[in-house]
């Protein structure tokens, strides 16, 4: 092999230099009082979200097209490995969220590339990074390994184990969580290989999940595969008031956790050839919505109110009594309210047993819901408001809880600070 | 249940009324000589490619973002019943393509959906389904079951054994397949989820991949998971000459298939978590090209000429004897090239055996190329090219094929045919 055909190599040069590093290295230096003009070319775009600050991004950030969910097992007993690693993942995290690495135009042969450079030419695609803590961080087979246990929030209790529960080990659990999102694929691809790399010898995958969103119009609800409006009823994130009482940590957790929020994530397998043979009729009295419109069945409009005692001329409620909707609806849950963050997911095929009769072995799509929420306290948000939708929801005949796993997503950083640092101080 | 709250119904309305449903009546009518205006929403802007035509799309189409890959296996074994699943299929792809369903206004809650909905308020994405033909089509486990052995083309032989394949059932071959790419994956996703209807008890789902592109500008080449430019070598698209030479089967071809293709698709995992963990000079030997220039070993530019004669001050070539670069070239393939239209996938996570030492069961990555080429005979494309590709290319440390499919891809069909009509003449 021969590197003839390189120029010659300015030693100590890094191979890559990232906006997020020209931009950390003149604020630094701005800091300590030298005039430091900033890179002319601004990491700040439309095509960037925030990584530093109160919260994490990824959470009430307006959705982006792609999400990469990853959880690990961590296998470090070593306090002080564990603090590195979030250290060197929130510092990653950071840059990426800035946008692409910069190519260095005099790369060094004789060196490992910092970044696989699979995403050189891309934009940020508004990149958000989430982390999550799961139990196995604060114990796990009763070992306490980091010295956390104590600092275990009341809150991260495990989920119950709900009815018509279906959970395969390869997609529960996990002791760290990583999400990323952005509107490119690759970008978010990149994100988690980058972040997999920098685990090595410290936490290993546990399981993952690709998932998307179609390209609708900003301001319409999408639409899910089932081919409803999904979302109509969702808190916005624009409501500061809603997001304070239902998804951020306050004084009642500990201090590590405020501003933090927990997340449930569930990949829902949907029967989407079966339910698309249903009549429309029996669709909306499913979800107790009609279809096209969106709307509460019996009104035109997709945000008229749910009348949850409005009833037909035989007496029977429009809203039918297992219906999606009612079950979810606040008013059905003393006023429980999540922030839901759903993705689509669809990994191809599987092979598995038919739950209708003939019964019998098919490959079918393994595709659904890759559901996703965001609450002060999960056994006041989602544990309260699943509890009687996994018993009693008509829309269970057509899905399949395959997976399931609860994170502390802690506040978010400032520059210096790693995510989770107030947990370790 | 009721559906009290529904208006009135208006009996034989149709729940759904496709633009190309609406644009074919209109077409028809006048072509009977009566004066019909056209629909006053054109179905075609910049988000629609053409579905009639020539050849298939999908083919020379500009790239679109995403792809949905299913092949399936024919369990019908009356012609009758495949030439109806043909035509179906035909009919519904062209109304697809033209943009998602248009709603009615006065659905009725008695019938089952024609389409799932899950698109409405989406754009066309630019979407094309391209349809191929398995050797099961023809002939399977010895039986001629549709009466079409004769019509086999010479071209469509099974695929070699290629050194290095480790080919999974569940990935392989297949009678007929599906290809829908556009620029929504909820729109690929969709389409294949009505094909997938519209074939029951007539063919069964087989095997399933889907597939991304990252944004990378038009008129770049774009980088592959590996971090290098992908497709610099690719004959373009837009140079007919080209095209006539090496992907449109010509007067060689039986009849059936003269303007149609041959395409090979291969998933093949990348070990992405090794790769990324190798010097910049040996990723650069093992492709035969500067990683951010994408040049060859020794040029400037990404596309200066491949010199596979030049040497070092050693007299060693610069492009290396084994190198992704050199092996491909047409150069070094007696003149072969191919249209290669390749997307990344990545399924998430697998647990699989490491190839590399120390050997042990891990939890990696299920990413990779899905290869995918067209050809005017595999024989002289695919098949001459990678014989040697698969025995000495050093990329081949890091990939394993782990699917593989050969496809008779039709000509494009004219207004009131189905897709490969022609065979069925």
């Amino acid at each position: 092999m021969t590197d003839s055909a390189h120029p010659p190599r300015q030693p100590g040069r890094r191979l890559f230099l990232t906006r997020a590093a020209v931009a950390a290295t003149a604020a630094t230096v701005s800091s300590v009082g030298l005039a430091s003009p900033l890179p002319k070319h601004s990491p700040v775009d439309e095509q960037t979200e925030p990584f530093w600050g109160k919260h994490q991004g990824g959470i009430t950030t307006s959705m982006q097209r792609h999400s990469y969910f990853m959880s690990f097992d961590l296998i470090t007993t070593n306090r002080e490995e564990l603090i590195a690693l979030l250290r060197s993942w929130t510092e990653a995290a950071a840059a990426m969220t800035h946008g692409p690495a910069q190519m260095d135009t005099h790369p060094d042969p004789d060196k490992i590339p910092e970044d696989s450079g699979d995403t050189l030419g891309l934009s940020a695609a508004r990149l958000t990074i989430t982390f999550g803590f799961g139990p196995g961080l604060f114990e796990k087979d009763g070992k306490d390994r980091y010295g956390l246990a104590k600092h275990r929030p009341a809150a991260l209790a495990d989920l119950p184990r709900f009815t018509g529960d279906q959970l395969i080990a390869e997609r529960t659990g996990g002791d760290l969580s990583v999400q990323a999102c952005a509107d490119d694929p690759q970008v978010a691809e990149h994100t988690i290989r980058r972040l997999v790399g920098l685990a090595n010898g410290i936490a290993k995958i546990r399981w993952a999940q690709t998932g998307f969103a179609g390209s609708f119009k900003a301001g319409e609800t999408p639409r899910n595969q089932m081919g409803f409006k999904d979302g109509t009823m969702n808190p916005s994130t624009k409501d500061a008031a809603a997001m304070k009482q239902f998804v951020w940590v306050g004084d009642e957790g500990p201090t590590w956790m405020r501003d933090g929020t927990y997340m449930v994530i569930r990949p829902i397998r949907i029967a989407l050839e079966h339910w698309d043979r249903m009549k429309l009729g029996f669709q909306e009295q499913t979800f107790g919505r009609h279809k096209y419109s969106g709307a509460p069945i019996g009104t035109q409009h997709e945000f008229d109110p749910l009348d949850l005692d409005a009833n037909d001329k035989d007496g029977n409620p429009l809203i039918p009594e297992n219906s999606h909707a009612r079950l979810s609806a606040p008013a059905s849950n003393d006023g429980a309210q999540i922030l839901r963050r759903a993705y689509a997911y669809d990994n191809g095929v599987t092979h598995i047993a038919e739950r209708w009769p003939p019964w019998h072995q098919v490959t079918t799509f393994d595709a659904g819901l890759l559901f996703q929420c965001y609450q002060r306290d999960p056994r006041t948000g989602f544990t309260k408001i699943f509890e009687k939708m996994a018993k009693f929801d008509m829309l269970n005949q057509f899905t399949t809880h395959v997976g399931s796993a609860l994170f502390a997503c802690p506040p978010g950083a400032k520059p210096g600070e790693y995510i989770g640092q107030r947990l370790f101080a």
